[in-house]
C-alpha cells in the first residue's frame, strides 16, 4: 500500500491507496506552513492517522509520495521553493522517520495531478497523455509511455508557457503572449474586466471589479452577448495551444483540469471543433479531449503513484 | 551490422553501420521513383553492393532501416504517402528478400535524422533531445529517454507546426502563424522578397525574384541593413518557438539541422541569447543549442539505428 500527500496552500490532503492507485481512505487538514517542522509533523501525523484508521500496519506501506506546489529536488526529496507556502529548502526525506521506513518521493503538484489522471482518472490506460490545468495559471504535466516526463532537469511540462502570440499579452513568467496569459481562469476574468471597464454593455457590469470565472460562465449560459464573445475568444486561444500540443505530441488524450474544466462539455464541445480544424491531420484527430475526473483527489493519488 | 537507407527525392543514400552507429561504408545513387518495383530493386541493389564492397556476409546484417519522406506505417513497413516521390502504399517489408533475412523497419526521414544526431551526432549521449530542421519547411524529431518518440499514432514531432502567432502568416498545413511560416528557409526568403518588392533599398535588389537563403546570409555577413533586419527578425521568431520547446521539454539539447543550420555559430549566438531571455528559468538554461554535425548522413545513420 502507498500513501500520497498533496501539499496545498490551504490544505494538506492525504490518501491511502492500493498499489495500482485505488483510494482506500483519505483525509484532509488545514495547512500550517509557519515553519518546516510544523508542516513535516502535520504530514507525518495525517499519514499515521490514515494507517491507524484503516488498521494498516506501517510496514505495509511501500512508498510515500508528496505533491508540492513549487520547484522540487527529487534526488534529495526537497521542496526547493514553494512561493504559495512561503517555504524554501524543506527536506521531506526524513520527516516520516522513525515510524515509516519506505522510500519518500517528491514531485511538483501539477505533475502529480497528471499522473493521477493517467493512472486511475480520465486518461486511465493512456500511454501518452498531456494534462493542461486551467486555473490561476495554466499548468500541467506530460505522461510519455506511462511515465511522468519531467525533462533533463525535472522542470519540464510548463504547458502554460508556450507562446501563442509573439509580443502578445504580458505573462507572469516575463514573456509575452504565453498560453497562460490567454487561457488561465485569471486571463479569462482579466479580458472580461477589461471589456467592462471599456464600457461594454453586459449583465456582468454589476459585478465589474470583482468578477470570477464562474460568473462569466453563468452569463454565457444566460446568453449574455459579451460573455459569449469572451468565451468564444477564450476557446479559440486555448484551442490554438491544444492544436500545437497535438501536432507535437500526438497523445492519446489531453485532460483538462483546474477550475474552468468544471464547465465540462460546454467547454469541450467548442474546443474539440476548433482544435480539430487546426491539427496537422485535420481529417483524423487521434487525440481525445476530456475533462479531469478525479477533481481535487488527482494530486494525492498521483503522489501515491510516484 | 546494420544497414540504413535514406530515401530522398533526388538520391537514395545507404550506409553500412556498426551496431552503435559508426559508419563503415556509404553509397548513394540517384532516386528512380517511377514505380515501386524500380525503387525497391534499387534499394536492394545498393544494400547488396555495400555489403559486397566491404566483404560483409548478408547473414551478418542484423537489421535494415529505411528513412522515408512522408507518412509511414511502421507495423507493415509501408510508405503510405510520399508526396515528393509521387508514390503511395509502397511496402518495403519484402523488398530485401530473398537475400536478406533480418527485420526491415521504416520511419519518417526527419525522425531518422533526429535519431542519427542523438546516436552519433551533435546530441550524442543526450537522453532527451529535440531536432528542429530549418529547410524548405521546419521539421524535426523528438528523442525521449534515448528513444524516438512518435506519439500514439506515429506522427508526433511536427516541430514546425507550433503556432507562434495566432492568425499570423499562412502555413502550408492550413493553419496560420506556425513556426514553419516564420523559421523555414522558405519563409526567410519570402520575407526578403516581400521587402524587396515593397521597394526596400538593399544589395539584394539585384537578386530580387530569385533569392535564396544563402544569398541573404551572405548579405548579412556583408552588413546589408535590410538583410541584417530580416535575420534579426528571423532569429527572434525562431527563438520564440525554441523557448516554448524548452519550457515544455527541458531537453539536454536542441539540434538545429537543415540548410540554415549551415550558418553555424552566426545563427546560434543570437538564438542562444534570445532564447535564454525567454525560457521559464531565464537565469539557468539547461538546454544546449547546437547545430547538426552529421549533415546529410544523419538520415541514413538514424535509419540504421531503427
Amino acid at each position: 500500500m502507498r500513501l500520497g500527500i498533496d501539499l496545498g496552500g490551504t490544505s494538506v490532503k492525504a490518501a491511502l491507496c492500493e498499489e495500482h492507485g485505488k483510494v482506500l481512505a483519505k483525509k484532509s487538514i488545514p495547512t500550517r506552513a509557519d515553519d518546516a517542522e510544523t508542516l513535516c509533523a502535520d504530514m507525518k501525523q495525517i499519514a499515521l492517522s490514515l494507517c491507524r484508521g484503516m488498521g494498516v500496519s506501517l510496514a505495509q506501506i511501500t512508498g510515500i509520495g508528496i505533491g508540492a506546489p513549487g520547484s522540487v529536488d527529487k534526488a534529495s526529496c526537497t521542496l526547493k521553493f514553494g512561493p504559495n507556502l512561503g517555504l524554501r529548502d524543506v527536506c521531506f526525506a526524513e520527516a516520516f522517520l522513525p515510524e515509516f521506513h519506505c522510500a519518500v518521493r517528491i514531485e511538483n503538484d501539477a505533475n502529480c495531478a497528471a499522473l493521477g489522471e493517467a493512472t486511475v482518472g480520465a486518461a486511465r490506460d493512456a500511454k501518452n497523455m498531456l494534462m493542461v490545468t486551467l486555473g490561476t495559471g495554466v499548468g500541467g504535466g506530460i505522461i510519455i509511455d506511462g511515465k511522468l516526463y519531467t525533462g533533463s532537469n525535472g522542470i519540464a511540462g510548463e504547458m502554460g508557457h508556450l507562446v501563442i502570440r509573439e509580443d502578445g499579452e504580458p505573462c507572469g513568467c516575463g514573456r509575452k503572449g504565453c498560453l497562460e496569459a490567454y487561457a488561465s481562469a485569471t486571463a479569462f476574468v482579466k479580458f472580461a474586466e477589461r471589456a467592462l471597464a471599456a464600457g461594454r454593455e453586459s449583465s456582468l457590469q454589476a459585478q465589474a471589479g470583482h468578477l470570477d470565472a464562474k460568473q462569466i460562465c453563468d452569463a454565457v449560459d444566460a446568453g449574455d452577448p459579451l460573455a459569449c464573445e469572451l468565451f468564444e475568444q477564450y476557446c479559440k486561444d486555448l484551442s490554438c495551444g491544444l492544436a500545437s500540443y497535438i501536432n507535437i505530441f500526438q497523445p492519446e488524450c489531453i485532460v483538462l483540469g483546474g477550475g474552468l474544466a468544471g464547465y465540462g462539455e460546454k467547454l469541450l464541445e467548442p474546443l474539440r471543433r476548433l482544435t480539430l480544424s487546426q491539427t496537422f491531420r485535420a481529417d483524423a484527430n487521434d487525440t481525445e479531449l476530456v475533462c479531469a475526473s478525479l477533481g481535487n483527489d488527482a494530486g494525492m493519488i498521483g503522489a501515491a503513484m510516484l
